[in-house]
């Protein structure tokens, strides 16, 4: 296991800059004074395939050398569709695992990018499992989407663009599911001021980083039940444990009626549509109003993906 | 009367490029497929504000001499928020007049950018009134939504950001509610490539620069009742109208249940939120697949500022 370091963040940044200018970081006074302290929200939401994973996958990509045949991987939609992109955008040939059952919008989302699609298992798991064995059987690469240092490095251009934005940010809440987001923030926080807060958030539902990090060694979990998919974890993975264990500040858990609650607010106030995830901290900086009041908070938005049924029923 | 230029658009680049990044012009594969053309939506939905209009606030507030004691003008939301934004990053006060009954959420917001917000009159035109008082006693300009070129110069450079992301562009699709953004379009097209089509669309229900441009002169109408506010205009202003009057190729009238459908449609096919008007470019281009056929059109999503309580009747 290499490991995720600054420098590769900076080098990753100039291969994303080439596909992607920086996302907005837009300040909302309405937000900041229901809240008390100067609310930001980085809008990853923004990004073509509507999630922070467009970053990580073009530059996992860039570095492909393309002795092997194309790629593959497994997903339930974000970073498959990271992935399905960056390929298209390179010329090489994805595919992407789902399994049976998996969301028809996400899949079509996939195929539209131009990977091929297959549907295998019941659960991510058995979907994963697939993967290794194409690996051997077509020469194809498996991307893990919580192991490759390159995913984290592009991930992490996000969080290189808040401090170039807003050089005095003080708190910087990210949603962890795999955790490349975190980590980002993390090692561009630890390069540039140590003293800024890294806040991550997950959901009650499925709590295996925040266990790892309570207990300081890696916790699995039985379920990963929540709304939000991109918080859905239940395997806390080498790479980014051994950046969370010492580096994050502070670890919110969220109700699933808090995730809910989360999107409305950010409907609300942002009139921005953000997945569970996306929405998670708002609704995590909602339980820190006392602690972070006057202080700059970024709120990342990392993704928008979620569909017309999850919106009624959080609406209703 | 003084006119809209490009060398105006070309200059208003240079002040609002001091405040906002481009936006984004996505490509959505999934879109295109179904529509069979090269879709691309311009995110004027991304911009602070939630809206295209900021665009035009920020260039008319560097203009303003400030030999006046501040600006007013009349809203119901869209372009408050722009002045009220505008001014804010200009250091100058800025006056509000909404009808009664004004959108609360927009009100706060209003509010919340810095700007005095005043409520009276029953309708946007009693309100309108307000405002030639409050010029005259309290010596503040009165910034007219649609006569004022700074503000249609400000617009206009969402079109030629337009044409430099995507050269070859064939057909631009903009919501026509006081006309600004469609002689943006117009004034850029006309200077860089004359062959590129501008398409406008208008509601069924507030048809008034419709039925203009089919009678070649300005027609009001007794009422604008449409869901899509940002299309909810009676009056074609002079300015905008010397420009659409010869200027535009074809104009789309949509149905109320086609400007829900568009909302519906932006949201499966970009995960974004769009107002009425700023899903209207996709729903008429749902209308016009047959004509626009493997062309590459930028349908303009104008801006996001819809309420929890329309979205929801809008799902249901």
């Amino acid at each position: 296991m290499t490991s995720v370091t600054f420098q590769g963040i900076l080098s990753a940044r100039r291969v994303v800059g080439q596909f992607l200018q920086p996302t907005p970081l837009i300040h909302y006074p309405e937000l900041s004074e229901r809240f008390g302290f100067h609310a930001y929200v980085k809008h990853e939401n923004h990004l073509p395939t509507g999630c922070f994973k467009v970053r990580g996958g073009l530059n996992f990509m860039h570095h492909f050398t393309g002795e092997m045949r194309g790629v593959v991987t497994a997903t339930r939609g974000n970073h498959g569709q990271s992935i399905a992109y960056a390929a298209g955008k390179f010329g090489a040939k994805a595919t992407v695992v789902v399994p049976h059952g998996n969301n028809p919008e996400k899949n079509s989302a996939m195929r539209a990018y131009g990977a091929e699609l297959i549907e295998h298992g019941v659960d991510f798991d058995e979907a994963r499992e697939l993967c290794e064995t194409l690996q051997a059987e077509r020469g194809l690469y498996y991307v893990h989407p919580c192991l490759e240092p390159a995913l984290f490095h592009g991930v992490g251009t996000y969080s290189l663009e808040i401090f170039e934005r807003l050089p005095n940010v003080d708190a910087i809440i990210v949603p962890i599911g795999g955790g490349s987001g975190v980590c980002g923030a993390i090692t561009v926080a630890n390069a540039i001021n140590p003293a800024v807060e890294v806040i991550g958030v997950q959901a009650e539902n499925a709590p295996a980083i925040y266990l790892s990090w309570k207990k300081g060694r890696p916790v699995q979990t039985e379920s990963a039940e929540t709304m939000a998919d991109g918080l859905a974890t239940r395997v806390p993975f080498a790479l980014p444990f051994s950046l969370i264990k010492d580096g994050i500040d502070d670890i919110v858990l969220l109700s699933e009626a808090e995730l809910r609650e989360g999107i409305r607010l950010a409907l609300r106030y942002t009139h921005n549509l953000a997945e569970g995830a996306g929405a998670s901290p708002i609704a995590a900086a909602h339980k820190l109003t006392e602690r972070l009041a006057g202080k700059h908070v970024v709120m990342v938005m990392s993704g928008g993906n979620v569909d017309a049924a999850t919106l009624k029923s959080v609406l209703a």
